[in-house]
C-alpha cells in the first residue's frame, strides 16, 4: 500500500528549474515512490492523475504551487513534505554562492553596457514588461517565454520596428546571432546562409542539417510562431529578410515557418523576391506553389530546405533573376484567369495563391477563395469556364470558344484588369483551331485597350504535342502574333505571372542596424539560468539578472505597488 | 437602336452541338447583332444578362430551350426567330445523309460486336441509364457526362468492379487506352508510363509533357473527380493501379488528382506502394508528405510529375524498395509520436497524414486531426509535449525528460501501441544527456513489452551536429544500444514509419482483364458526335449511336412509357 500526501503554496513565484530540482530532491528521499511539483492548473492536475499522483479533495488555485508525494507509508510521505522548505533553501543557497548578480535590467545594463541583446524566459505574464523595458534601453529582444498575449506581441513589435530593434518571439525557441546560439541552438559553423524561422526546432533542424552538409550560418533569426499571422503582419520576418538582404556575408536565405496568413504570405514572398538573393522557402504543411519562382525556391521538407540552401551556394546564380526587370515592368491591376481546363485552373490557383492576394475562383483551394458569382470576377480571379455551372446544354469551352470570347471582352471592359491568363488545350476532341478564333479577339481587345483604358496583357498556356491534329506550332505563333505571351506548362506561366505582379518591396520601417548586429553578441539573461550558462560556454559576454516577479509574484501586492509608483510619479 | 426578340421551346431535347450551330446560323442572318441559344437555367439567363441579351419578362422553365436574337430592327429580329425551325432542320438533314446509324446501344453492339468500350456524353440525367446498359453488355465505360448523381456513380462503379469493368467518370474528360484517345486527348507516342488521372486537363498536361520530353504512354486511365472522395472510395483508381501494376508494358505509373479524402489517400498510397513499380504521385493543392516514400515520389506540379515519370524510366530502380521487407515485417498497432519539438511534430504530421489514417495531434494540420485530450492518444497520434498546454511552470521537454518518460510508459502500457516515435534535439540550452536518461527507460519498456503485450518498436529522430555539447555520436549509439532505430532527419524517419505501417494491399475485386484492355480499342459512341469522329480519325473502329432521350426528352411522356413498359414486363 502506498499513501499520497500533498501541500499547496499560494501566490509564490518559483523558477521552473527550482521546481524540477525540488521534485528530484523529493524522489531521492527514503520511502518516496513518486513525486510531482507543479503549478495547480487543470492541465497539470490531469497530468498528475495520469500518473496516479492526484490526491483526492485538493483545494488549490491555478496560480498555487502543488507538491505531491507518493510514499510507502504515512511517515515517509509526511517527512518528505516536511523537507520541502529545506530543499527549496538548499537550491537557493547554492545559487547565492555565485558572483554578484544584478537584480534589475537597468543594473545589468550598467554592469555590461555593451550588451546588445536581452534574453527573456520569465513566465508569460511578466515577459512583456521585461521586453518593453529592454526595448526602452535600446536592446534587441530574444523572447523565449510563451503565454504572452497577442496584444502585447503587436505593441512590442511595433515599438521595436520604430527603433530598428528585433523582437524574436514570444515563444521563440531558437536563434543564432553572429555565431552565438540563443535559447535552444545547435553548434554550427559560421557561413553564408541566413535563416528566418518562425519557431524553434524548425530552425534547429535546418541549421544543423546545413552544418552537417558542410554549409554554415550567418545569422538565424527567430520570429515566434504568431509573427506570420495577419494580426502581427510578420513584422519580425520582414525586418529579418531586410537585414539579411543587406548583409554582405549572407549569400542565401532560408525562410521556414508554418503556413502564413494569405495576405502575409503575399507580402513575405514579395519581400523575399526583393532581397535579390536566392531564398529557399518552406511553409510547412502548405502546398508548394511551384519549385521555383524567380529567386525563390520552394522546399517540401526541413531537410530539403537545408539541402537546397547549401546547393545554392555552389550554384550561385541558378535562381537569380533580373531584378531590374522585376521592379521596372511590374504589372498593375488585376489578373483574370479564364480557363477551359478545370485541373489547369486549380493548379494555377495553387501556384498563384501564395503571391497574389486576395485571389478568388470557382475552383478554390480553400473556402474563403470561393468566387461568389462565377459570372463576375473580383480582385484577382481564376475562373474555370468548364465548370458544371456553365455546362447545362452548352458545349465545353475546349470545343466552343463563344463563352470565353464573351468573357474576355467583359473582363477587358474593366479598367482595373491588367492581365488575362487563359489556357488553350489541343488534342483530339478539342476545337480544331482555337488560336484562329481567339487571336483576332485578343488583337482587337489589345488595340482598343491601348487607346482607351490602358494596356492589357494576355498570357496563354498551350497544352499540346507536335502530333496533335491542330498543329501546335502554328497555334502558338498565331497567339504570339496577336500579342499574347505563350507558355507550354502551367508551371512556367505561374512563375511569369508571379514575377509580373511582384512589386519591389519598399520598407517603411527603421532598418535594423547591420553593423551592430554583426558585432560580437553580448547578452543580458532574464529567466532560465541555463540560457546564461550557455552564452558563457559559447564565449559570449553575458550577465544574468537575479530576477523576481514584482512583489514576489503576489498579484495583489504587485498591483498595490504599481499604484503607489504611479501616484509618486504624478 | 437595337431590339431583342425571344422564343422558348418546352420539353424538347437538343444536342449541344445543334444549339451551337443554331446560334451560329442565327448570327449569320442579315441584321442580326447577337444571338443566344441556351437551356433556360438561372446560370444561362445570368450569362445572357452579362452579354446584354436577356429579354425582359421572359417565362421559361430551366428545361426549356431559350432562343434570343438581338437585331438592328423588329423586322430582322422577327425574321431570324422565324427561321429557327429551318435552321434546326438543315442541321438534322445534313446529319441524316450519313451512313446507317443504329438508334440503340444494343443495335450498335450487333453492328460492332468487338467493341470493348462505350463513350457516353449525353446529358447527365440520361447518362447513368446508358452506362448501366453498357455494363450489362460487358463493356468498359468512358463517362464524359457531368451532372450524374453520386448515388448513380457509386452503384455503377460497384457493379463495374464486380464484372472486372472500368467506369471512367462521370465528368471524365480524358483517357488514352492502348494508343487511342477518348474524349479530349493529346496525340502522344506509346510508351512505358501509365497514368491514373482524376479529371481531364491534368491528364492532358501530364501526358502531353511526357511526350514532349521524349517519353510515352501505355494507358492513361481517367477516374472522374469524385472517385477519390470517401463515398466512392476510389473504386476506379484502385482498379487502374491494379491493372497498370500487372501490365508488363507499364514500367512507371503517374497518379494525378485533387486531394483525396484522408482515408482514401491512405488506401491509395498503400495500393501504389503495392504495385512495386515507381509511382509518381501528385495530389494537387495538397502538401507533399515527402519527396520520396519507398517506391513513391511526390511531385509539386503537373510538369514536375511528367519530368519525374520520364526520369524514372532512365534511372530504373532509384525508387524501388525491397517489397518483401515491406510485406513481411509490417508493423501492427498504432504509432505514438512523443515530440519535444513543435515544428518537428508538425512536419512529421505533414509527412504521415497521407499514409497513416486516422492520425491525431495537438499540432494538427487540419481541424479534424485535433487530438481531443492532449493527455490521451487516440489511434495514430503525434503529441507535441512542448506545447503551451504542458508548459505552465514546467521546464521544456528538451531540458527535462520527466514528462516524456512518464508518457512513454503510459503509451507502452497500451497493447495497441506498436511504435513510439520521438525526437532528441541536441545543442545549447538542451539537456546535456537526453539519451542517457531515455535509453534505460526504452530498454526497460522493450523488455517488459516482449514479455507481456508484444514487441514495441522505438524510432528516434536525433537533431544535432558533431560540435554540439552533447556528443552526437554517443547520443546516437546510446539510443541504438537501447534498441531504438535512429534517424538524423524527420524526412528519413517519416519514410521509414510510412513503410513500416504500409500493408500489402490485397484486392477484393474482380481484376480488369489485362489482355482485353491491351486489345485494339473499338468503341461505341453515345452523345457528342465529335468524339466518334475523333475515334475514326485515330484509326479505331467505332460506331455512333443516333441517340435520342426517351420520349424525345419529354419527361412526362417518358415516365408514362416507363410505366407501360414495366406493366408489360409484369
Amino acid at each position: 500500500m502506498s499513501v499520497i500526501k500533498w501541500n499547496a503554496r499560494a501566490g509564490a513565484y518559483y523558477d521552473s528549474v527550482v521546481l524540477m530540482q525540488l521534485q528530484r530532491g523529493l524522489l531521492e528521499l527514503s520511502g518516496v515512490l513518486d513525486a510531482g511539483v507543479v503549478m495547480a492548473t487543470q492541465a497539470n492536475r490531469d497530468l498528475l492523475a495520469a500518473n496516479n499522483l492526484l490526491p483526492e479533495n485538493i483545494s488549490a488555485n491555478p496560480d498555487d504551487l502543488l507538491i505531491v508525494v507518493k510514499a510507502d507509508d504515512d511517515a515517509s510521505a509526511e517527512s518528505a513534505i516536511g523537507q520541502v522548505d529545506e530543499l527549496l533553501t538548499r537550491r537557493k543557497s547554492s545559487s547565492a554562492q555565485q558572483e554578484f548578480r544584478p537584480r534589475s535590467l537597468s543594473a545589468a545594463v550598467k554592469q555590461l553596457p555593451e550588451a546588445n541583446w536581452v534574453l527573456i524566459s520569465v513566465p508569460g505574464r511578466y515577459a512583456a514588461g521585461v521586453a518593453r523595458e529592454s526595448l526602452e534601453l535600446g536592446k534587441h529582444v530574444f523572447l523565449y517565454s510563451d503565454n504572452v498575449s497577442l496584444d502585447d506581441e503587436i505593441s512590442l513589435k511595433k515599438s521595436a520596428r520604430e527603433k530598428g530593434l528585433l523582437v524574436m518571439g514570444p515563444d521563440c525557441g531558437t536563434a543564432i546571432i553572429n555565431g552565438i546560439g540563443l535559447g535552444f541552438a545547435n553548434h554550427v559553423r559560421r557561413g553564408l546562409i541566413g535563416v528566418v524561422g518562425a519557431s524553434g526546432t524548425g530552425t534547429q533542424a535546418v541549421t544543423a542539417q546545413i552544418h552537417n552538409l558542410g554549409g554554415g550560418i550567418s545569422h538565424a533569426i527567430g520570429t515566434g510562431g504568431r509573427d506570420l499571422k495577419s494580426d502581427v503582419g510578420a513584422i519580425t520576418a520582414h525586418q529579418a529578410l531586410d537585414v539579411l538582404a543587406r548583409d554582405p556575408d549572407t549569400k542565401v536565405i532560408a525562410l521556414i515557418s508554418k503556413p502564413p496568413s494569405p495576405d502575409v504570405a503575399t507580402q513575405l514572398i514579395s519581400a523575399a523576391q526583393s532581397t535579390g538573393k536566392p531564398v529557399v522557402v518552406y511553409f510547412i504543411g502548405y502546398p508548394a506553389p511551384a519549385r521555383k519562382i524567380g529567386n525563390l525556391w520552394f522546399a517540401v521538407s526541413l531537410s530539403e530546405a537545408a539541402e537546397k540552401a547549401v546547393e545554392q551556394l555552389s550554384h550561385k546564380g541558378t535562381m537569380s533573376v533580373n531584378s531590374d526587370q522585376l521592379s521596372v515592368s511590374s504589372r498593375k491591376g488585376y489578373l483574370r484567369g479564364l480557363f477551359s481546363g478545370g485541373t489547369l485552373a486549380f493548379e494555377t490557383m495553387v501556384g498563384l495563391q501564395a503571391s497574389l492576394s486576395p485571389i478568388y475562383s470557382n475552383a478554390p483551394i480553400t473556402n474563403y477563395q470561393l468566387l461568389k458569382d462565377p459570372l463576375k470576377s473580383e480582385a484577382h480571379s481564376i475562373v474555370d469556364l468548364g465548370d458544371e455551372f456553365f455546362m447545362v446544354g452548352r458545349l465545353h469551352p475546349m470545343i466552343d470558344n463563344d463563352l470565353r470570347i464573351r468573357r474576355m471582352k467583359q473582363e477587358a471592359a474593366d479598367a482595373e484588369v491588367g492581365m488575362i491568363l487563359f489556357d488553350v488545350v489541343l488534342g483530339e476532341g478539342s476545337h480544331l483551331d482555337p488560336a484562329g478564333e481567339l487571336a483576332p479577339v485578343i488583337k482587337e481587345i489589345r488595340e482598343k485597350r491601348i487607346g482607351e483604358l490602358g494596356e492589357l496583357e494576355f498570357v496563354a498556356i498551350v497544352i499540346g504535342t507536335d502530333e496533335d491534329p491542330q498543329n501546335l506550332q502554328s497555334q502558338v505563333s498565331t497567339l504570339e502574333e496577336a500579342g499574347a505571351k505563350v507558355f507550354r506548362t502551367a508551371t512556367e506561366a505561374v512563375e511569369y505571372v508571379s514575377l509580373r505582379f511582384g512589386s519591389k518591396k519598399e520598407n517603411e520601417f527603421t532598418p535594423v542596424n547591420l553593423e551592430q548586429l554583426n558585432q560580437p553578441l553580448a547578452g543580458i539573461n532574464v529567466g532560465l539560468e541555463s540560457f546564461y550558462e550557455s552564452l558563457i560556454a559559447q564565449g559570449a559576454q553575458a550577465v544574468h539578472v537575479e530576477w523576481k516577479p514584482p512583489a514576489g509574484g503576489n498579484e495583489r501586492l504587485a498591483s498595490l505597488l504599481a499604484k503607489m509608483k504611479s501616484k509618486k510619479e504624478n
